[in-house]
């Protein structure tokens, strides 16, 4: 069993290529249901263990959400079985065998000899030591509007953010800069190494960015989630560096470079969303739904 | 008809959610076969023709080409029919019911008070009237290497250079310079404005980029294309602004921002690819192939 699969509650079923997991709360958004950085995740481990690559891409597509404690089948495919590459197709389905995901992508053996190289630059910012605790990437989101609001405590407690330790560095420069553009640190609560699918995991936070730059307090729901990774290596904290391209009629694109702590790009990923305002208030009611 | 089934050959075969197109020259590559860019143009041309939304993305996976002539079916099928949202899919099959192309994607009507605006800058180019013609993107990348080789006529003549008008810009300055920058002014040879689906036909220039950023003359196979779409106005010329970020072990990575004449963002496009040197004489080799 490796460390993602351990994350992501992972099972096989016996079968080639098929999985399953349970909607827990830490694989859930904040309201208990499935999460979308959870089944790119899913959809990158899976790809990783039936073809023995690592990723090179992957595009999850959310069609529906599943409530706590749903069993999620997961079925792996490899559309093209190169020498190298391998072109993929993950789908996850509910115990009604609905589809709640799907998802296309590739993996591969790299080339030791292959045309290798960066060509972005990483903001300058402060270290995770010296960087802001943050309860969660909302609550940094309202203090950065001014608000002066506490996201209720068993708000925190559920979701996702209970398994990712979150804390916003300062920036000093930026070698992009423009509205929303903002930075955090995040490492796993049990500092194991980041994997490109724990990566996927922590970077679904486009919408909110994207909001940010439109001058508003909100988030959205992901149509989808892409990341196209490159080398991961033994990194601990990473820095998800959110660079918001375009909001139009209520939607919204936008990209995050994930960077390691020594300043290499590890991956790129990418996202649309549909975009919602929220209100302080919004915090509270989901509080009280949960208690 | 609309302007991109007339230009992408799309015929309906009659039954819902069902077309066909036959790999003519125009939509293809520079040795004849299916063109990547074709495929996410189809995509992005029958989820639209199918839901009657515009697209917000569409990633669309290369499994497999097709030879010149060959007959290719299209399936486009909605995941999930909201009432502004449409999380669709779309394939592509050739004679013999093998999938070439998978895609994902979602359209929508766009809500007219949603949140809107850019957070990205245009690099500061010359206008489309100052700008150097160029027979074919590759013809410029030999001349930025200082490699004095003319692309044979019988390889410009053939594939998607044919319509489409190249002309590259002095860029004045750029809001985030580094390796691989380049940028092409680009419209179709019938002058018609551009649309999302030819927008996407266009943008398919990433290998390129990223073995440029590399310090290497070549391209690469193409793993899949990812359009994220704001709204298309009556441009004629397009500014294809490139944007490569990785490479690791022959595999490369990078994205597009995709520009009106007005400096409106229209479009952000991203794709993975596997890396590939040339030299001038795989040029000439591909015109003794075609001649």
């Amino acid at each position: 069993m490796n460390s993602d699969a351990e994350f992501l509650g992972l099972e096989s079923t016996g079968e080639p290529g098929r999985y399953r997991f349970v909607v827990e709360p830490h694989l859930a958004r904040h309201d208990g249901y499935l999460y979308g950085g959870t089944a790119i995740a899913v959809s990158v481990a899976v790809a990783e263990l039936v073809t023995e690559r690592t990723t090179l891409w992957m595009t999850t597509q959310f069609v529906a959400t599943s409530p706590p404690k749903e069993v999620i089948s997961v079925h792996a495919e490899v559309l093209a079985p190169g020498r190298r590459t391998n072109q993929v197709r993950v789908t996850g389905t509910d115990s009604n065998g609905v589809t709640m995901f799907a998802s296309l992508g590739a993996t591969a053996h790299l080339r030791p000899q292959g045309l290798t190289g960066a060509f972005e630059k990483m903001p300058d910012v402060d270290p995770p030591e010296k960087s802001i605790p943050q309860t969660s990437p909302f609550q940094a989101m309202l203090r950065h509007a001014g608000i002066d609001y506490q996201v209720p405590e068993e708000v925190q407690r559920i979701g996702f953010t209970q398994v990712i330790e979150f804390r916003e560095p300062t920036i000093h420069s930026h070698p992009d800069p423009g509205p929303g553009r903002s930075c955090f640190w995040v490492r796993r609560v049990d500092n194991e190494p980041i994997s490109a699918a724990i990566a996927a995991f922590m970077a679904d936070m486009v919408p909110m960015s994207v909001a940010h730059a439109a001058g508003s307090i909100g988030g959205g729901i992901s149509l989808d989630n892409t990341i196209r990774a490159a080398e991961f290596d033994e990194t601990r904290w990473i820095l998800i560096d959110m660079r918001p391209h375009i909001a139009v009629g209520g939607y919204g694109h936008g990209s995050v470079f994930i960077w390691s702590q020594s300043g290499r790009l590890l991956a790129q990923a990418g996202q649309s969303c549909s975009l919602i305002q929220f209100s302080p208030e919004d915090f509270t009611a989901m509080a009280e739904a949960q208690s």
